[in-house]
């Protein structure tokens, strides 16, 4: 598209600066909108190695990019200034809440247009104003108006999306888009490092309470996914033979086949045996989780701080010390290499696998239970599962998922609308996998016009519609008409976007056969499962029944 | 839906004080996506007198609330925490730069929740993070965490709104929602007034200029339409017969039929006539409106300062003297009481009246061109035209608008997206209109989903999609794959959304027929009128034609 880079030695032009330190970090795709502040940019990027992905909202690109990061390491979304950039606070804040490295890049007005003090477009308060709203979004924010910096910027940044999992923020004026300056000369910066002699007693402390433990349990958390420590930490539980758990958030930190696995736990959200089992565990191993309140059933865990080891990115937490200056990464690897006792031949629950055994009842309406055991059999190797908040998310806590990285949820930040642009990263990040997508219609409605996107990159998920005309989870704790949506019929969008096939979906029949034929196909799939506006997912009536009360009256008090 | 307001006397349920202050301003409707830490303040709403209006996404809810704030003189958004309240960052962002008086209203972790420090869903950083980014967004913040204090602060941000006619940000968490508070002691500000002598001298030195003048141009602006002073503003015209003009924003800020109107000014994208009319007045008077790049036609405006009356709300600018602390109403008012001379009989640009003529070419592809002639034909005096930016908005200012407050378009932010569900707004603003929707594919594909909403409550925007498979202005300044949007088959969306009448359009025969046919109905009609996709509006023609090169090239290097 334009003339390669030319550049004397030495120097480098800014946007071929930005996209050599992509690649350099795995990234092979952007996405984004494009707008006048950044069509230099994007006209940049299309001719270079990395492709640019259109969605059809910055929504839907924010969030594309966010399961791009989980999947790849990073991810990038590349927008205009103030509509553009603005339309992601909500995508980058969920990033910054599940530790996603996001890399998001904005046009801005050029410098001489600034200098100008002209009332430009897309433009309020001050030129400034969108970099300082991103300040509370990020850990690191870079507007590239000096030359003599502009490099030093962005490895600055993409170095703290990299530290810190989390998302930053790059301005580009857009007249400074091509500008040739100087190649930083190399300065790697020193990692931080663990405080000795507080490591060897964390993990002298840790070491003494599992060994005084007769029924342990481990959980595999979110960090221990992003800073890339799940083989050290499998062998630590592999080795001891260690009963291991995970949130939902962390649900395929784990393979659910695997020997030690025992369950999802969600507080009263939990199989009843999965809940037993954690919440009467003389020691909990936490490595990396987030202890947050939807992440746990609603609040209702019972997690006893006395008992827990709690390992996070900087800090350990051993009953009630604390431990700082401590990292994650040492931690786990130090325990791995520790001599610790065996705990196999406890007795520890075990994934049912409903799925396997069903058969579709002739003439049954589908239930919500129903529809997810049905799901389990769909599961195959290759499946990524990509469930958005609310009893989509739910009801796939029970799902058998089979391999690592195969469960994608934003089950701490809970932004609906999540799942159908999620999608859309995860495939392009790993395209051997198909996402299978849950989602409710209230959120589908949000961003599932999404689905063209899928479409136009050749993408092919199958989409399961919750269709029960409404948000389920609110009207449980609060009902009204303002959580009815209106009904649509989903499996006519096909036709709007011109192609994918679709299925309405009533009966058990209906949902056996729509399933067995996506199973087969190489389209995207698009499933209407119309549900009772009431019914629940066994998760959530779990949670009711814990409380003797109506599932969402539950919800709602904690 | 909730028992009675039963509250001793001089207390009030804080839910029940903002639905009061709000209705007292003439507020009637609330739009937005309930959320757990909002869902007690939506189940108050839906039993108070205000009408909850449902959006699919927050996004259009913002808008909504933008469009029927500009209409209605005041707006209101309601939102959750975080995930709701993010999602309007750039909408709220494009009302406050429109200067368009929007209450936005967000709930929030309970205060009992954050004391007890728990990692919440939908937080990030700290509790106040989403009030810290809407300080950048609006003109006033409350956080109603103070029961003495509660009524008060709504209070002083709804009065923040009204004066300086820009959004506001409310935060409720949620266990204050129905707390009973005391009514606050009325303490009736006193409203900021000019000072005397500065607006003497100000008028006086208008009243010279004008008097000096012999082709003087006046100019109706935003702001004069905000502060109500339409009535005095065209005395003053009218009373002198002064030739005045408007800028994109504020087309229809006079009718298009008044003996004074002379045209819509956008420098190098005007008409010919006016633009040479305007570019050799030797004097305008500038009654408010925004001197933006956009709005004036891609920067290619030509005003010189020398020769400008400027008042802005809280200045006068007279050539290169400033008189500040001179309110726009307390100036128009006294220039409207001065004696000033007649320009009547002067030869003044008329708009031409194409649409009257209009036949249809068999046989023939609609261009862009002819699709405007045609729409200035449809419509009719109850027609409020809404323009999404872009071509759909250029191409609109040729048409010849019919009253006053019949033209809507974001000619400033210009954020995509904003036509559709603003439409919703609009006519629930003023169920007497019909809004007549402009928009192109791509902004449509951001927001189209909102024809859900308007079909939801009953209304009946005639929607005209300008499909030429991509952003059509970013097309012509930059080409590239990036610019295409995938085309959707728009029709079948009444099939997916359950209602309204649906168009394909190719030729004029087929535009002339669906326009008559939608004229003639009652229901919400959606015209996919199908166009080359380098085909442009007369206006982006004649910016080119003024710099003898392509359209977009004399756009981009502006």
């Amino acid at each position: 598209m334009h003339e390669p880079a030319s550049s004397p030695i030495g120097t480098v032009r800014i946007a071929d600066y930005i996209v050599e330190r992509l690649q350099l970090r795995g990234v092979d795709h952007v996405f984004g909108v494009p707008g006048d502040f950044v069509l230099k940019f994007f006209e940049h990027l299309a001719g270079s190695d990395l492709q640019v992905v259109n969605t059809c909202d910055e929504q839907g690109a924010g969030f594309a990019a966010d399961a791009y990061a989980r999947l790849r390491g990073l991810g990038v979304v590349c927008v205009t200034y103030g509509v553009g950039g603005l339309k992601i606070a909500n995508t980058t804040a969920q990033a910054y809440a599940e530790e996603s490295p996001v890399v998001v890049i904005s046009g801005a007005p050029g410098l001489e247009e600034q200098r100008s003090g002209a009332l430009l477009h897309h433009v309020i308060k001050g030129y400034d104003n969108q970099r300082r709203i991103f300040e509370h979004l990020t850990v690191a924010t870079a507007v590239l108006d000096d030359p003599d910096q502009a490099c030093r910027e962005i490895d600055r940044v993409i170095d703290a999306a990299m530290l810190h999992k989390r998302p930053v923020y790059i301005e580009i004026p857009r007249d400074m888009t091509l500008m040739e300056v100087c190649r930083p000369v190399a300065q790697p910066a020193a990692p931080p490092r663990s405080d000795g002699p507080t490591l060897a007693a964390a993990v002298d402390d840790a070491v003494a309470l599992l060994r005084a433990a007769r029924r342990p349990v481990a959980f595999l958390g979110l960090q221990t996914v992003r800073f890339g420590l799940l083989p050290t930490a499998l062998r630590l539980i592999e080795r001891s033979s260690i009963p291991t758990a995970v949130t939902p958030l962390d649900k395929s930190a784990i393979s659910e086949q695997h020997r030690c696995f025992i369950g999802v736990y969600a507080g009263a959200m939990s199989r009843r045996d999965v809940q037993a089992y954690v919440e009467s565990a003389d020691c909990l191993l936490l490595l990396g989780p987030l202890l947050t309140d939807v992440n746990l059933g609603g609040n209702t865990a019972h997690i006893r701080p006395e008992r827990c080891i709690h390992a996070t990115r900087h800090q350990v937490r051993i009953g009630y010390r604390t431990y700082d200056r401590v990292r994650l990464e040492d931690f786990v690897h130090a325990l791995a290499e520790a001599d610790l006792p065996g705990f196999g031949g406890v007795s520890t629950p075990v994934t049912p696998d409903a799925g396997a055994l069903w058969r579709p009842e002739p003439k049954t309406a589908v239930t919500v239970a129903r529809l997810f055991e049905r799901l389990g059999a769909f599961l195959a190797d290759d499946t990524v599962v990509i469930a958005d908040p609310g009893d989509a998310m739910f009801g796939a806590l029970d799902l058998p998922v089979r391999q690592d990285h195969d469960f994608l949820a934003n089950a701490f930040y809970a932004s609906l609308g999540f799942a159908v642009p999620a999608s859309i990263g995860a495939q392009l990040a790993d395209p051997a996998r198909r996402p299978l997508v849950l989602v409710g219609d209230g959120a589908f409605q949000m961003t599932g016009m999404e689905l063209s996107t899928s479409l136009r990159y050749g993408l092919n998920p199958v989409v399961v519609v919750l269709n029960n005309a409404g948000y389920l989870t609110e009207r449980l704790m609060m009902d009204g008409a303002f959580n009815d949506v209106l009904p649509w019929n989903y499996a006519a969008l096909t036709g709007v976007f011109g192609g994918g096939r679709s299925f309405v979906i009533d009966t058990e029949e209906e949902l056996d056969a729509a399933l067995l034929e996506a199973a087969d196909s190489e389209d995207l799939c698009l499933l209407d499962v119309r549900l009772d506006p009431r019914d629940a997912s066994p998760a959530l009536l779990r949670l009711a029944e814990q409380f003797g009360m109506a599932a969402g009256a539950a919800l709602a008090e904690r």
